[in-house]
């Protein structure tokens, strides 16, 4: 029983790989440049002891908690020492790889102030926050409000006599509840609360709350605010202090409200700027996009290890070979692993798009072209929430795939999972955005004969030949085929868009329809966002891949297009585009390229270039070296402090000696 | 905001319900008297404090342990002093609800002696362990195996100059792991382990060997052994001390093997009993009887939570009505919800069926009938698989269904996964036992000209019928017959079974083969499953169901039949036995029957009759009063302890006054 000996136990595996690792680490890094800054970047934190993970799953709470406000401001401070760009920051921060409340503070509060602030706010609030003089996060759902912005409770009431906003919360459902850094770290809040100026009520608006003195960080008076409690996961999201809010009748300057879209005046008159509105879109296309990109790395973070272990995991053999088959040799497990390591692959691609989606919004936004916002925000809409969901399920596929020892946090993936679930409910809940999606598929195709429809939806202009032509496909290589596979997610998409909204058409138009037939709405949605996440990897790949890694792309480009259709064969059968006999050609081309993947699955996910650090994970270590580290990490385990567990005496050895104890003792 | 005041605020959906309630509870609790000892046991948990829950989320390991063991103790002087039965007692364990080393001893330390110990071993070591003079655990797995039992290293040698076996661990992969109870509590290890004797390796047999001392509890001398580290989740399965072990050289008593199947003489030979090897088919019918209802019962827990929270919670509106909506009024909600609460009913219809199945299957054994044996095997196998996997998918998508609240570890759903979900990995991997299921159904196709097809398996013997006749549903009503649906189950799993068997007849029947078409078995399987629990669901209904129950339960079965078939609709579609259209027809018919689930949806957790403390969830509280009791247990977090945290000199002050410490601090 040897530790770690320099041996690499997973070299055969490497040496099998057929395409240039390099020029794919670059690809997946999204260039030279930023593949030299996340090296460097992963190395910084890897060799800086104080950023470890190691304990993270063991700790109470309070220790978690307290040595994340470490981490954080160590982070702060090596940005700071070594003057690192916004953007090295912002990669030093990723891989320290814990949840906490400058995330909120960089990500949400001074964005949020730069959108709605007039310029003289910006003065005001950014170089305080720029230099961490303030912390400030993001409150705006509340106890019993999540998604419905506007049914928020929270009050801001103007008083003209000192001209201040009077912040109240007058019921138990009006606490603002989840914000995160807002427990226990922040000193200003931007509050999201109903103005009401002369009894009016003008609806939601956003304003700066200081809540914890600047001097003493103790609550500031009629303010309560604490941390909502313990979370889903070992470590995972616990490090950060998600908290609770309540103000009663707490008096801020008049000017603590941002006020770039609506003014409030000295004698209290409301008064709308006539900035246009459609300029927040372009930070919600950034930040969607940055979502794809975060659920493409977490992904492939589940995907790294469960492919090493499969490698290094022995179980069962045939009578053909000695010795247990590798798990990864086994056809179960490669048919539910490689469609996850090539959905990781193509979100990498997807989100590499929306880079040059956002650029094109911005461009537009300039010259007050607002024609594609409908489009574009559908789109980002439907990639956020089904690249989340896909990943959250998907992070949890792999953890089974690594069977029992999965289960243990040594393997990294539960709290891999409790650090990423959120994604789903946060920045809009994805059953929602695909409600949002499905109403912009039924007014594209309500208009289709007038609008030209554009972008991802360019497709629904040729709704009547996707409706009445069928799958050509005869044989298996029929489907090696980008323009077939295309049209085939095409052809299902519209059909099932088309198959609803003429059951909506056919009745009265109300909301009660529309309620009634949304499963149908978000099938309908899912498969729109389907086909654009299949389109826009095919689009990318024909767009100057390098040589040495195109041919491994367009494998993972099939098996990605393939499972899609393999796995939602229902929808594809019932719209009658393919038969049977045409899905099950398309199983037998999956396996083909299951055996393409197979040599290359090691290297596929090097390529991905996770440090041992960044992974946490006894099972997914770069040498395979899994066993010893399973069994030396054993005695880390508190419980193994001594040998003689704590408790012997007060309740093992009663019961073992049949003196169970008096009632009156302390059981 | 006030404390829960005793109203009921779900009294108004539970004033909707059109059942008789409490003929509900005493059906699901398995009749009058199992209900009548649950209540009761049920209540006694619920009123001990020291079987409290509440902070088990919030203890370190060592605290939460320790207290499990206070708990585990408490259980077993109250099952003494009170002198409750056997099947009492397990209930109190039951209600105790946290897994912990009794569990172990009780479950499987005992029965494998029953099972495996000839009458003089039982005489020796069952007076012991029922009085809990010793406590026993089960040590198969090992580091580097775990389904594959013929594949463990721990080698038992016997050396008959000192008449004892030699146990030894040769690797770090023999290294015994994952056992529950060994890491710190057990006395005795049931081990699995190689015997040898005189060189010849004669497989895999079981000895019980001590492993810690019964005057102070320290390993014995060259026993390693020790707690394997955190497991997923917050509580939930680290009150378990699942263990590692290893063995230097350890000499055991030669009758400490369990030698009712196999004995080692004095002199070391190894001789074969003519005991029948099938009686232990008995056991592992009873075993997955209790997963399959334990499958049921959890999932229970969490379709309560979300049904109730789902009635308290309001997101949205229409403008038909002031407010907001229930949630439970979305039909998004409902497709969701409704199948799982279905589910749920259908895994306790099908958990009693395998009580009377058990019930034959020891009446046969007893008369040396072992024909049926094959099939049960099968069907037992694939319903531990598909029911676990489906719980444990559930429970996480009740969670979901509860939105960002269900991520809280006070809505109770977090705990209840991470303490559900090993049961997809224990007593047979999921995936493993489905084929087990496949293998079996290809047997029975190659036999069924010449062999009648049996039991759960019996409709293979129709499968030319099956073969050739298609759905005759033309509206919606035509689905509203039990024969209709049956017949579509038979169809659809007869035909993927035919399928896949077709293509291995063509080949050459190489294990290679076989292995290439593992993805099509494996869903082969799960379609014989899922008739199997439809089958069985309805037939429960029509065996004497009290007139009170009965409507409501037939809503639920077809509730259940159409969401299985609509989710599977891929496979029913491609084998060609229904059209697209009749699938739609299914969706329509689903609807209605969620129209009538809902006035009874809170009647119908209601009847599950879980206790406030049993749930352990402010989402699901009997009193539906969510939001006080959210926010009243957030001011039991540890944080908020103190209102400025632990950390603000350290860590947070230094940020926020630009005074960053010194290199040479404890950063």
């Amino acid at each position: 029983m040897q530790d770690g000996n320099g041996l690499d136990h997973l070299a055969g595996e490497r040496a099998m790989a057929q395409f240039d690792l390099q020029a794919m680490k670059v690809y997946l890094a999204g260039g030279q440049r930023e593949y030299e800054i996340s090296t460097k970047m992963a190395q910084l934190v890897a060799n800086d002891p104080v950023f470890s993970k190691e304990d993270r799953v063991r700790l109470a709470r309070k220790d978690l908690y307290k040595n994340s406000l470490r981490k954080a401001g160590h982070a702060w401070k090596t940005i700071l020492e070594k003057g690192l760009s916004e953007v090295e920051g912002l990669k030093l921060r990723h891989f320290v790889d814990e949840p906490t409340y400058t995330d909120l503070h960089w990500g949400m509060f001074i964005p949020a102030i730069k959108g709605q602030g007039t310029e003289e706010q910006q003065h005001k609030w950014l170089p305080l926050a720029y230099k961490m003089a303030i912390i400030g996060c993001y409150a705006q759902t509340e106890l019993g409000h999540g998604s419905n912005v506007q049914g928020l409770e929270t009050t801001a009431t103007f008083d003209p006599t000192t001209d201040e906003f009077i912040m109240h919360s007058p019921t138990v459902t009006s606490t603002k509840w989840w914000p995160g850094g807002l427990g226990k770290a922040s000193t200003h809040a931007l509050v999201y609360a109903r103005l009401i100026t002369d009894k009016k009520d003008h609806g939601i608006h956003a304003f700066i709350a200081p809540i914890r003195s600047l001097e003493d960080h103790t609550p500031l008076p009629n303010v309560t605010v604490g941390d909502i409690g313990v979370k889903f996961g070992n470590g995972g999201y616990n490090t950060m202090d998600n908290g609770f809010l309540r103000f009663d009748h707490v008096r801020i300057p008049r000017e603590n409200m941002l006020m770039r879209l609506a003014t409030v005046t000295k004698d209290g008159k409301y008064v709308r700027s006539n900035k246009p509105r459609q300029l927040g879109y372009g930070a919600m296309v950034f930040v969607r996009q940055g979502i794809v990109i975060d659920a493409s790395i977490y992904l492939s973070r589940a995907v790294t290890i469960a492919v090493r272990y499969s490698a290094v995991r022995r179980q069962f053999g045939n009578k053909d070979e000695p010795g247990e088959l590798q798990v990864i040799q086994y056809r179960t497990q490669q048919s539910r692993l490689f469609p996850l390591l090539a959905t990781a692959y193509a979100y990498r691609a997807v989100g590499f798009w929306m880079k040059s989606l956002y650029a094109d919004v911005m461009k537009r936004l300039n010259d007050n072209d607002f024609s594609t916002l409908p489009e574009v925000h559908a789109c980002t809409a439907g990639l956020k929430s089904i690249t989340t969901s896909v990943t959250a399920d998907g992070i949890e596929e792999c953890r089974k795939l690594c069977g029992g020892h999965g289960f243990l946090c040594a393997s990294g993936l539960p709290e891999l999972y409790a650090a990423y679930v959120p994604a789903c409910t946060y920045e809009g809940d994805n059953t929602i955005l695909l409600l949002q999606v499905a109403r912009f598929l039924l007014k594209t195709l309500s208009q289709v004969s007038k609008v030209r429809p554009v972008g991802t939806a360019a497709y629904l202009g040729n709704i009547k030949q996707l409706s009445t032509q069928n799958c050509k496909v005869s044989q298996g290589h029929d489907w090696l085929n980008t323009s077939v596979l295309l049209e085939a997610f095409e052809a299902r998409s519209a059909r099932q868009a088309a198959a609803v909204a003429l059951r909506l058409a056919k009745g009265s138009g109300s909301e009660a329809e529309f309620q009634e037939n949304t499963p149908e709405l978000v099938e309908s949605a899912r498969a729109h966002c389907q086909l654009i996440l299949v389109s826009k990897f095919i689009e990318q790949l024909q767009t100057g891949t390098p040589e040495g890694i195109r041919k491994q792309l367009e494998v993972l480009c099939y098996t990605y297009a393939f499972s899609q259709l393999i796995d939602n064969a229902g929808d594809f059968l019932a719209t009658g585009y393919v038969t049977g006999n045409q899905i099950a050609l398309a199983k037998e081309e999956l396996k083909h390229m299951f055996d393409k993947i197979r040599p290359n699955a090691v290297a596929l996910v090097d390529a991905f270039d996770h440090t041992d650090d960044y992974l946490g994970s006894a099972l997914g270590r770069y040498d395979g070296d899994v066993y010893t580290h399973l069994y030396k990490g054993a005695f880390k385990e508190s419980l193994n402090d001594t040998v003689v567990v704590d408790g012997y005496e007060e309740y093992l050895k009663p019961v073992l000696t049949q003196n169970l104890w008096a009632p009156h003792s302390k059981l």
